[in-house]
């Protein structure tokens, strides 16, 4: 939000990371938010010369759909005089980063964090890559209100999980695995299922509402994220855990259904 | 500064803490400095119905002077629309807090870090006291800009530190004997020694300007600070060390004068 002003608004998909409409209220934005399509994708070319700021997860949350490296590429070329934050929180769960292309454009930042991939929610750790005039741009405001932001214990932390990479890959492709089973047996149990980029999946089932599931899997203490909004009421949000726990969800649904 | 606005500007010592400067401009705060006595003291009288948000360091930096609980009271007394905030980072090295107070004023707010008496300096981690009221203030604004200020490591050590209370205080009574024997030791060499409360001691040399002093310190590899502000340009903030390192610099200050 740093690259917003009185005269510069925001933009970003209706459904995404909920933090980017709270932000964008906190500061008082001018911000506007793109429907997805029907089919959860967003439509790349409706970001082309926005003239605002843009913000986009990629995965989305909680679709767990991706942009294409060439989308992006479009987007950013169309919007020469705005910035473009691409949130790739969850990118390592087989989606593609486009921190190539900040070579070429000088409007791209890319946000990644350590809460994901790397396991390590717990340090709220996280870091912004773009050309050096946009890094210089965020270091003036981390030094002006908050210039202790990450402490040593964190980095410590952080510098650990990257030389550890092999661990981390091989935990990403696990997950990447239990998320092919989880999504064949849940389809298979008349559950529709978006085919996810992320550590999570996105389902709705044919006979039961959202809520209704969220509630009786909280009952056997099976905990899935349900969403109240509107369009996505229907669906649940189920982070991908280890195959053991993914069948003791699936056996719990079987129980449920 | 959560406690000021347009309307409420804030107030403190002239010479004190430099973030309270720093801030209060960053945030484009009407604030006023009161110039410290001619013996380094804080006028607490200076400060009744000052109308406007306080803010004392206690003991005072650079110069390790402290209020007592009863000037603080008097404060705290005659600014019952307005928010007094003392912050107590060195309290542990000999000065007196008034938490205690806190229960009778619902306009104090008493802060506290792990930087100094608990030797976590990198861990970027302090608290504050007061009523519930006002706690609730800071949460709302915390919550707002900065909802994971403090991560899970931070907090464990946090915790650790303060099961570990006996070695801190022991610390703590370490450093005071260090300080006065410091104190004694440059005294006798020509120095001017205001008496502190703090992990540091403020010095000044008749015969040497304190950039001088500070310069030739830095060449054999001491550092201490020194301020180019006008009225201390003259003196050093020496930070108490364990007594060998504070021999080394006696041993090459003998060397220097």
């Amino acid at each position: 939000m740093v690259y917003c002003d009185s005269k510069t608004g925001v933009v970003f998909p209706e459904i995404s990371y909920g933090f980017y409409s709270v932000f964008a209220e906190l500061y008082a934005l001018d911000y506007d938010t793109i429907p997805l399509e029907k089919d959860w994708s967003i439509e790349y070319k409706k970001y082309c010369g926005a003239n605002k700021t843009i913000v986009i997860a990629n995965p989305n949350a909680p679709t767990g759909l991706s942009l294409t490296v060439y989308e992006i590429e479009e987007i950013l070329k169309s919007n020469k005089d705005n910035i473009v934050v691409i949130d790739e929180a969850y990118v390592d769960f087989g989606g593609k980063t486009c921190y190539n292309l900040i070579e070429k454009y000088d409007n791209l930042i890319v946000v990644q964090t350590f809460s994901k991939s790397r396991s390590l929610a717990g340090a709220r750790l996280g870091f912004a890559i773009a050309q050096e005039a946009l890094i210089a741009d965020l270091d003036k405001i981390r030094f002006s209100i908050n210039p202790y932001n990450i402490n040593r214990l964190t980095l410590v932390a952080g510098r650990a999980a990257i030389e550890d990479d092999t661990y981390y890959k091989e935990n990403c492709q696990k997950i990447i695995e239990t998320r092919a089973y989880t999504t064949n047996e849940l389809r298979t149990r008349g559950f529709e299922v978006i085919d996810s980029d992320a550590n999570f999946i996105f389902a709705k089932h044919d006979a039961y509402s959202g809520e209704d599931l969220y509630l009786r899997l909280k009952e056997k203490g099976i905990l899935v994220r349900h969403f109240s909004k509107k369009r996505i009421g229907d669906y649940l949000r189920i982070t991908i855990g280890t195959k053991e726990q993914m069948d003791v969800l699936i056996g719990t649904l079987k129980e449920i259904l």
